[in-house]
């Protein structure tokens, strides 16, 4: 029996190693992502692309390795919820990939494109997504329950990040004078999408963390949470259209906030 | 022996019929919403928002059952790929019907933006997004692994179809003789949005049953079929600013395909 166990221990340290590493093949593609984008270096942006192969390996390893470790073995209690947690959080990480190699896309084919000032609209954004994929990270490495729930208490701001940047892009095309032209602004949308995912899955990440250690969902809370009814999107677009910007910005878009 | 084996193809059994109610509660919630929106109707609207409470408590419930079935019996091959499959279908279930409320709430915002004419752009996307939610359940119901291999290979056409929506959004705004203003294209850019997530996280639900029923992942096809290289996105756009719209149609735009 003591043996048994001690069998489970190592296969869940395995998982738990396997899952790190991914975790920081992820946190690398989307830091030369960024880098990509901010230095417009196309070479940088081409590598992104070609390491997520790698990173797809390692999705398939992880889950071959939950799925024998669950046959296998009969994990129970917290040892179960961090194995169906790592079958979860895989597909999280390697959706955060994607979005990288999608960022990096966009990197290479903004190049010819006129006007290519994308850097001032979209570099806040992207720092604030991979923060908040290191924060994840962080997160489930120490195990910080409390943390994770901080960070799924602030899953709105990802979105109302996202409109401020769209509806910024929508008031410059329909004014002449701004020089905006559509294939910027779709460029511009379209990196937005990705960082928006990035940051979503990554307090996804966090409610697997919280799930982990607590053994319960956090749907509740998010239930409790929608009781405050957010204000009208069309207010908060009005108030911007006024000029009003600290107003907008300090009410949440009236769209649903659950996670990517 | 027998009566344990009995016991687990029951527990299966139940586990697969709470999916099923899930997925048509889904389902219910998605047709309302599309109701809403095409009869700008606040009172359907509104129902779809409270019915969202109900689909998170069945999350909540398949969720728990699945995890007493892990650690009660020990399945293993197809029974167990079906029980972690669960685990992971849930959670795209229970999303679409979060993007379902997010298409609830904007038909209800958008009644009082001045030419609220949403319908011909959006509608017909929405058909289709239903419609792959519709395959993916059938797919599920029937164990159709042939069906869900041909959704997850079409899994490029919903991005395409949030693309040209979005491009015709963006050269209406920068027309001043269109009339579009940017407070509804705003809400038209996040149903469209909305539109995209239920469509690719209804190709997540048929990859998930060719996982069931072939036992492997389909990250390979994914990677083979990346090695076509997609037409670049700004050559699409010029084609389509050109007015060459059948030309931009055909390419497939030059981001990251993967499923939502």
């Amino acid at each position: 029996m003591q043996q048994e166990v001690n069998y489970l221990q190592q296969l869940l340290a395995t998982l738990r190693t396997r899952l790190l590493v991914m975790a920081a093949s992820v946190g690398i593609a989307l830091e030369e992502a960024g880098k990509a984008l901010a230095a417009n270096d196309p070479g940088r942006a081409t590598a992104v692309m070609e390491s997520d192969a790698a990173i797809d390996a390692l999705e398939n390893e992880i889950d071959e390795m939950a799925l024998q470790l669950l046959a296998r073995t009969q994990p129970v209690a917290g040892d179960l919820r961090f194995v169906v947690s790592a079958l979860r959080m895989v597909v999280d990480l390697e959706r955060i990939g994607d979005e990288a190699v999608s960022v990096a896309e966009q990197a290479v084919l903004m190049q010819d494109t006129p006007g290519c000032a994308v850097i001032p609209q979209v570099l806040p954004m992207f720092q604030r997504a991979r923060d908040a994929y290191e924060q994840a990270v962080r997160v489930f490495r120490e195990n910080r329950a409390d943390e994770a729930l901080q960070m799924i208490h602030g899953d709105g701001e990802a979105l109302q990040c996202e409109v401020r940047i769209i509806q910024g892009i929508m008031e410059r095309l329909s004014d002449p004078a701004s020089g905006l032209k559509p294939p910027l602004a779709m460029h511009i949308i379209l990196i937005t999408r990705s960082l928006t995912r990035i940051w979503r899955r990554s307090i996804n990440i966090a409610e697997h963390v919280y799930f982990i250690s607590q053994g319960e969902s956090l749907k509740h809370n998010k239930l409790d949470d929608k009781t405050t009814a957010p204000a009208p999107l069309a207010a908060e677009m009005d108030a911007a259209a006024a000029g009003d910007g600290a107003a907008a910005a300090q009410k949440a878009p009236a769209v649903d906030e659950d996670a990517e």
